[in-house]
Parts: structure tokens; C-alpha cells; sequence
């Protein structure tokens, strides 16, 4: 309640300073700081338990503010997860997901047609009401063509990509992925942002890790309020790190990209206490899915005690990492067992700069400040969708499954080249593409989602359907998803009861988005980004043929 | 070196002490008290990332203390680990091993004719010559045969039991284990000390908090220097908690144990406070094994990221969570890497005594006095053995199998009742036991060391043989012991090479004890403890057939 009113304080006083009343000094909704991270796992934290326990700044951020071990993405994947942080929905009301086949994963890669629509509200075109500057720093991964622009969707400033930083390609069959600067593009990755894929250095989390301390910097000069969208990728595959860290870590290359990341968060924090706008800034730390234990153990991270990752709707896939530290109003070293979701932060955000969430839409984002300031525990269903298809659902301690998939037999058995992204080539004819620096990692073992993961039953390589007799687990007891109950038991009974009217409830009230990840079409690749003609790097698109996107899992 | 010579001192002034010189207010050496846990594992703390988190104050004691995320038992099963952590010494070394078969597990159910040889030389009577008091309480698990009592083999008192709690028995085929005070029986588990199958509850762990803060008051009014060893057995099945903790876990049973030994813990940490002697006592707490999976999720632990658990050496089986403590010694808040031993605690008690560990014979254990007080890391590897095979070695983040095996493919297959303890029946005849509270639980699903975890060509379910090839995992990079190093990499041929000669040295110089585990007898079962006959409860046994014990894994 105090917080509620000392945003609904805020929002009068910036009111009366719109209206030219001049008002000096007036208290200012706290800055908002989101730290997302690519394909980290949930076990990929000393405070997670890492055994090689190499992220002391993160720890620290832990003891000093709170920690979720219960908190979910809203998608196994990165674009439809993003859209839901930034929109506080799931994709499947947004429109990221696709239809193309049922229960199959889908995102933006580079020949994608379709992006965040522009009915939905983001949280920066929001925050701009209470008068925030916002900036997202890395990855967008929300559509790359004009319409999609983040700086269309509400942020004032950017630097990053709109695409994962695959490649090199060879700017023919395949464009190399652009980086921005606001409005343009101001070079390639592989070009003028190198990534040696070799030795795995790349200066890239540096880069972001300047633009976030300078933005930080200007909007404590300029005293305005500001939401700083921390987007990096460097334990995304290909993993990276700059020299100083390369062989610094116990866990290989991944470790050396998570140490690089503890320490720029460490520095991060560090210059909010010197420019003493710490107890005025919320940050929040998180991760888009679960670790790609695809790209492990060279590649890929941590998943701890949880089952698959990346790609499932396993608990590997969707729990996260999360921190909430905000020195002053946060508790330090709490632990809170909140069943979180990456979309409350939507909401939240909202509430901080003392803001309602949009009234004309189903928001699935709760506000956390209860929980945070207060301890509150809010009882909430977690939904976890593969695309199209409503996979499991979490409520308590219970999680139902109502399909099982990991990857097709097909793929799962594959040993020749494996799919990581997908598109069409240089002739026109659809085909998997493969990522140039996994051939030898994947030629051994197919496409493996739960690698040294089998639970009978449970990690199937054909989708099955148990809507009539879900499979539940009591994830308390085990959380590992290893042991479903006995559908003989009350307690199966029990859990059934509890959530069989949420998934009515839910199911009856979902008006899915139009599908954005349908259509794919080479001509929309990024071949000449605003900028491009500055730098002399416009390149000739194809012709267009716009043809059904396949997702392969 | 301060602490060696602080040692040293010690010793000098109780020389000077007993020759009658009468040093008033000496310094006496620090208490020692070895908290080891039973088939705890790896992920069941906060603090190794257990997701529930309930185990505030061993999180804080580990805050207060360092943290040892690579530390090892001395064998995934109960008895041996127990004998290498009183004696310093692999149990290949102290005859804690059986040949009836390769690579089998031997522990001392109630028919073992075997037992602690006289010639080791046990903890508690090393450190009687530096004055300490010693006591056990709980699970002695070193024989319980008259000659192998604990108060023939140093320990001043005991009070607990020589075997698991299985049970109930009837008495007739197989009497109720015994629960010792000192020298003679006070009663049986089932009968005056209670454990209700059903509802989980027995108050064991209670009573032997009460016997910890009691002999540590004593001592502390005695101002004598003290060695406790709490060796309690909530969390081995049957776990069991008092009433005040069932049903207050998220983790269910399981977790009600964890708690009310972490509730324990707390209490033990604050006496030592409460008779300001906690700068003067070191404490260390770890557990004997591996959680065991099979048991899981209702009466089994969590090893974390790691493969299998108790009865294998994948390092779901052997790594332990370990803390030590020792407030104004070991500096608060710190995380050793050393690759630590349960044998450690041995030397490591020896060197706070100002004791050398004896010349005579193999010491495994190291002292870990300079890792604890100066950071310092020592190279040293780690053997892994079950029964008579060295299954696998580890030396800095390279392991290497030389043999798989989890259990058999009949064992794993079966789906009737399975063997938990193994002994013979009244008639005699050898057969499999099944502990009674088990069956419902494991018909459905065989004897399973991994549920869950199936890594195709580790997990073996017949014994393999890598010894010429062994299979090679980065620990850093791969804790879960999930992807073999190409054995065509350099980096392959490099860890090889370090791991060899180890390897030939250990094996060249090893000479391995008497096998105490071979020799079962029905007649040698607690039929009769000493004290029997003041309560009225001594049993007949049966006639003496020693026959060769049947270790199915």
C-alpha cells in the first residue's frame, strides 16, 4: 500500500511539472534496470548452486536484495519471451507463436515476415506517460523489418541487433545480422563487431556494458526517470567473451561469457551506488529460457536440478534465474517462493513509475511490489505454451502436462547436420540451416533437448497427448519432473481438481493474437538497413516469395 | 603455520598439564565436532541451490564458514565412508570392502561377522592423547559385533545404534536393531524408540540433539577438549521427523528430516555461542553419501546437478555438501575449490589436536588447515571405489572412469520386490530383503540408481571396462558427467596423461586390508546386545552358519 501511494505521489507530481507548475526537486519514480540474459539456466548462478561458483557480484546482488528459485519465462524461447516481458502477455495473445504445426517453437530469425504488432503496448511506450527515457541495450528479437523498430515500440535509444548473432554469413545467400544504433545501422556482426568463433572473442558484452553505464550516466545528469532494457547475449551460442575473461573460468568458454557478465553487472551496480541513485533504481535480473543444453556443455549452461532445457516446457526450459535488488525497499537476503513469470515485470515496471497496467487487454503479468516490499505470497497458475499448444500448467506445487515433446525421433536421431536455425538458401528451396560453428559438436549426437536426460514417459520424442490424464508432479518433492504420482492417488486426484478449473478458466477466455511466426520470405532478410548506405553495406535483396516458415521442434 | 604451531603449543602445555606442572587456564586445542549426515546429498541445501531453501541455518553457517563445493565421501555407501572418515583411510585400506564380486557394494547389515579391525586406528583414540573426550551419537555402522564397539575403538560414550533403522522385525527371523547407551543396549528401534512407518514421525532426531547439547555442556563445565561425532540418520530411509516439523517441508517427508536437522544445527551452533567456547570449536558438516535416488522423491534427497546417486561413482554417488566452521579462524563467507575428503577430517582433526597422523601405515586424508585458514589449494586426487574397484579417479577437473556400472539389468528390470538389505531368511535360505516400507513405492520401477538419467554408455547397466580407454569428463564444464571427451582430442590425451601416473602409483603402492564384508552369519544378528538381560528383551539366535554375503550392486 505505502508503495501504491507513493506512485500515485509521483504521478501527481509529474502532472503538475507538465503543467509548467514548476516544481523542484520533485521526488521521481525509481529508475528501472531489467539485466535479461540469453539462454541462462536456472543453475548457472553460485547462488543457484554452480558448483564452480564464479559469480560473486550476482551472489552479492542475491544477499542484498531477493531471490525467486519459482520464477518462469513465458516461452522456451527467446522472440515470443521477449515479446512477453515487454508486452506483460503471453505470446499467444500477442501473436508470437506460430500455427504452421501444432506445439512447434518458433522466433524471428533473419527471413521472418512478422514482429510485435503494433496493437500491442509496450512497456517503454508506457513508462513514457510517467515520463521515463528508455533504452534497450543488445538484443531485440521482436521482428527486424521497419514496422518492428524498437524505437517505433516506445524506446528513445539503441544499441544492439534485431536477430541472434549467428553467422558469419557471406552477405549473398545470407546477409549478416546488422548492428544499431537508434534508427541506423552502424555495422555487422563478423564485420565491424567481429566474433572469432575460434577462440571465442568478442568484445561485445563491453560494448553493451558502456552503453549501459553512459545512458545510466546521462539520465542521472539530465534527472530523469529512466528504463534501461539490458538485453545480452554472450551465453547465447556462439558464446563469447572479451580477452580479459577467455580462459578465466572453470566451465570453459560459457563460464569465461558468464564471469564477463557477473562483472559488468557488478560494474553496473557499482556506479548506481556511486552516482547515489542506488535506493532510486529497481533492477531486476533474469534470463529469456532456460539453458540450450543443445550447445552443452562447450556452449550451453545449467539447468541445476531441473529436467531438459531450452526448446521443452520441461522446468529446464522455463524456470529462470531471478534477482530483485532496490536497496532501501527491497529486504536484503530474502528469499521470496512467489510463483513469478518474466511478464510480472511488465506490470511491476507499471506499478514502480505508479502507472495501471493497459485495461483494454488481458494482462498475464502480476505486480510484484507486494511481494517484494511486503513479502506477500499471490496464488497465480503458471502456463507453459509451445507455440500454439498449452504444454503444462503449474499451479502450487503441482504441475499437470497435457502434451510431452522434446524433438522428433527424427532429429533426435540425426547424426549428419543439425537444425539451429532455419530459413530457406540461396536457391530458393526450404531447408535447415546450420549454424557454422556446431558441426562437429552436433554431428555426434542429433538434436537433443535433455541430453543425459530420459524419464520414461515424460521426455517423449512424439508428441503425445495426456489432456484426459495429464501427467503431474509435485515439484516440491521433485523438481527434477522425474516421478509422476500415481494417477491411482488422492493426491493425483487433488492436484487435478485444482487445476483443471484454471485451464477451463484460461482456455475460455484466450483470444490468441494473429500468429506473427507464420511467414518467412528471404527478401525481408536484413540486406539494407536504414544506415546502410552510409557505410557503403546496402546489399540487393532476392525476390520476394513469402512461403509458410518451417519449425522443425 | 600459525596454526601448527599453536598446535604445537598445545600439546607442550598438556604435556607440561599431565606431568603435573599445573598450568592453570592453559589453552586447551580446539573441540571437534563432525556433523556427517546420512545419504544427504550434494543439492539438498539452500546453499547448493536446493530450490526450496530450506535450510536457513546451514546456509548460515556456511556464510559464517567456507563452503567446499568439491568434496568427497570415500565410497558411495554407508559403512566404508564412515570407516574412511574415522581412520584416514581408503576402505580399501581398512578391509571396509567385499570380493564376493566385482565392484560390489558391502556395507554391515545385521549378519556381518566383519567389523572395524582392531588394527586401525580410530579418531577418537588418536586423539585421547591429546585429552579429548570423545562421543558418537547415532549410526556407528562399523560392526556391531562385541569387539567392534565404539567404546573399544576410542569413543568415550555412545549413544545411538550399530545398523540402519530398517524395520520393524519381528524378532523372530531378524530382532529390531538395538539402541546403545555406552556400553549396553537401552531398547529398539520400533519398540522403545519408535519410528511410525506410516505417518514418518520418531522423535530420534530430537533425542540425539538433546545428547549433543548435553555432552557439549558437560565437557565445556569440564573444560575438556571434545570430540563429538553426530552421525544422525534422519534422511536415510525410513526418514523420519519429530511432530512439530511433519508436513512443514515444500520437499514433503524427505524435506521435513532436512529441516529439523537444519533446525538442530542451528541449535548446536547457538550453544556453542551461548558457552562462548565457538572460537574454540571446530565444526564441519557433511554427509556419508550420495542422496539415494532410489528412494526418491518421498524418502530421497536431491544430489543437484549431478548423475546417479548413492551406490555409484558419478558424483551424484560421491560429491557431498561439505561446510566447515570455526568462527575468528576461518574467515566467514569463503568457497574452496580444493578437492576435499571425508578422510581429511581425519588428519585435519588430528593437526587441530597438535597431533601427527600415525607413520606406520597409508594415510589418505589430508589437513585441511591451511585450505581453511590460509586459502591455500593442494593438487591431490580422488579415488573412487566400489567394493574392490577403483571405478574412477579424479585430479583437477579431469575425471576418468575405468569401469561403469549402476546396477544390473535384472535389478533394474525387476518389478517385483526388491533388495534394500540383503541377508537370509529365517529358514536359512539366501534371498533379498525388502525393507517394508518400500514395496508400493518400487514395484512400479525396479532398482534404479539414476531415475531420470540415462546417459547412453556411462550408465551402464552391465560393468564395463574403460581401463584402456577411459572414459573422460571435464568437471567444470560438464558436472553431470554427460558428454565423454572425444578420446580423439588432445585435450583428451593431456588429462590421460596427468591421470596415469597417478593411477600406476596408487595401484603399485596399495595394499589393501583384510575384506571385512565377506562373511555373513545369521547367528551373529543383535539378537542379544549387552543389557539385554536387564530389559528383559534377549533373544535366541539362531544356529552359527557362516556363509559368503550376497551384495547384489
Amino acid at each position: 500500500m505505502a508503495a501504491v501511494a507513493a506512485a500515485t505521489r509521483w504521478r501527481l507530481l509529474l502532472v503538475l511539472s507538465a503543467a509548467g507548475l514548476g516544481v523542484t526537486g520533485a521526488p521521481q519514480p525509481p529508475n528501472i534496470l531489467l539485466l535479461l540474459m540469453d539462454d541462462m539456466g536456472w543453475g548457472d548462478l553460485g547462488v543457484y548452486g554452480e558448483p564452480s561458483r564464479e559469480t560473486p557480484n550476482l551472489d552479492r546482488m542475491a544477499a542484498e536484495g531477493m531471490l525467486f528459485p519459482n520464477f518462469y519465462t513465458a516461452n522456451p524461447l527467446c522472440s515470443p519471451s521477449r515479446a512477453a516481458l515487454l508486452t506483460g502477455r503471453l505470446p499467444i495473445r500477442s501473436g508470437f507463436y506460430t500455427t504452421n504445426g501444432h506445439a512447434r517453437n518458433a522466433y524471428t530469425p533473419q527471413e521472418i515476415v512478422g514482429g510485435i504488432p503494433d496493437s500491442e503496448l509496450l512497456l517503454p511506450e508506457l513508462l513514457k506517460e510517467a515520463g521515463y527515457t528508455s533504452k534497450i541495450v543488445g538484443k531485440w528479437h521482436l521482428g527486424h523489418r521497419p514496422q518492428f523498430h524498437p524505437l517505433k515500440h516506445g524506446f528513445d535509444e539503441w544499441f544492439g541487433s534485431p536477430n541472434c548473432h549467428f553467422g558469419p554469413y557471406d552477405n549473398k545467400a545470407r546477409p549478416n545480422i546488422p548492428v544499431y544504433r537508434d534508427w541506423e545501422m552502424v555495422g555487422r556482426f563478423y564485420e565491424e563487431f567481429p566474433i572469432n568463433l575460434k577462440t571465442g572473442e568478442a568484445n561485445l558484452t563491453q560494448i553493451y556494458l558502456q552503453e549501459a553505464l553512459d545512458f545510466i550516466k546521462r539520465q542521472q545528469a539530465a534527472h530523469h526517470p529512466f528504463f534501461l532494457h539490458w538485453a545480452i547475449d554472450a551465453t547465447h551460442a556462439p558464446v563469447y567473451a572479451s580477452r580479459p575473461f577467455l580462459g578465466t573460468s572453470q566451465r570453459g568458454r560459457y563460464g569465461d561469457a558468464v564471469r564477463e557478465i557477473d562483472d559488468s553487472v557488478g560494474k553496473i551496480l557499482h556506479l548506481l551506488r556511486d552516482l547515489s541513485i542506488a535506493e532510486n533504481t529497481f533492477v531486476f535480473f533474469t534470463s529469456d529460457n532456460g539453458a540450450a543444453l543443445i550447445s552443452a556443455p562447450r556452449q550451453g549452461g545449467s539447468n541445476g536440478p531441473f529436467l531438459c532445457g531450452k526448446q521443452t516446457t520441461f522446468e529446464g526450459g522455463m524456470r529462470e534465474p531471478a534477482i530483485a535488488w532496490w536497496p532501501g525497499h527491497i529486504p536484503a537476503g530474502q528469499v521470496s517462493h512467489q510463483l513469478g513469470s518474466i511478464m510480472d515485470l511488465f506490470t511491476t515496471s507499471l506499478s514502480l513509475a505508479g502507472l495501471e497496467p493497459p485495461r483494454d487487454r488481458a494482462i498475464d503479468g502480476l505486480d510484484l511490489l507486494p511481494t517484494m516490499l511486503q513479502g506477500r505470497l499471490t496464488d497465480r497458475p503458471v502456463f507453459y505454451y509451445r507455440g500454439n499448444a498449452l504444454m503444462a500448467v503449474t499451479r502450487g506445487q503441482y504441475k499437470a502436462h497435457f502434451w510431452t515433446w522434446t524433438n522428433s525421433w527424427e532429429e533426435f536421431r540425426q547424426l549428419g547436420l543439425q537444425p539451429l536455425t532455419q530459413g530457406s538458401t540461396a536457391q530458393g528451396r526450404r531447408r535447415i540451416y546450420l549454424a557454422p560453428h556446431f558441426p562437429a559438436l552436433l554431428r555426434s549426437r542429433g538434436v537433443d533437448f535433455c541430453p543425459g536426460q530420459n524419464v520414461s514417459g515424460v521426455t517423449t520424442h512424439s508428441q503425445e497427448e495426456h489432456t484426459k490424464l495429464p501427467l503431474v508432479f509435485h515439484l516440491g518433492r521433485d523438481p527434477g519432473e522425474r516421478f509422476p504420482l500415481s494417477i491411482a492417488s488422492t493426491e493425483y486426484l487433488d492436484a487435478l481438481r485444482q487445476i483443471t478449473p484454471v485451464v477451463r478458466q484460461h482456455q475460455e477466455a484466450l483470444v490468441p493474437g494473429q500468429p506473427q511466426l507464420n511467414v518467412c520470405n528471404r527478401a525481408v532478410m536484413n540486406w539494407a538497413p536504414p544506415g546502410c548506405e552510409k557505410l557503403g553495406k546496402c546489399l540487393m535483396p532476392p525476390e520476394s516469395v513469402p512461403e509458410k516458415c518451417s519449425w522443425p521442434h
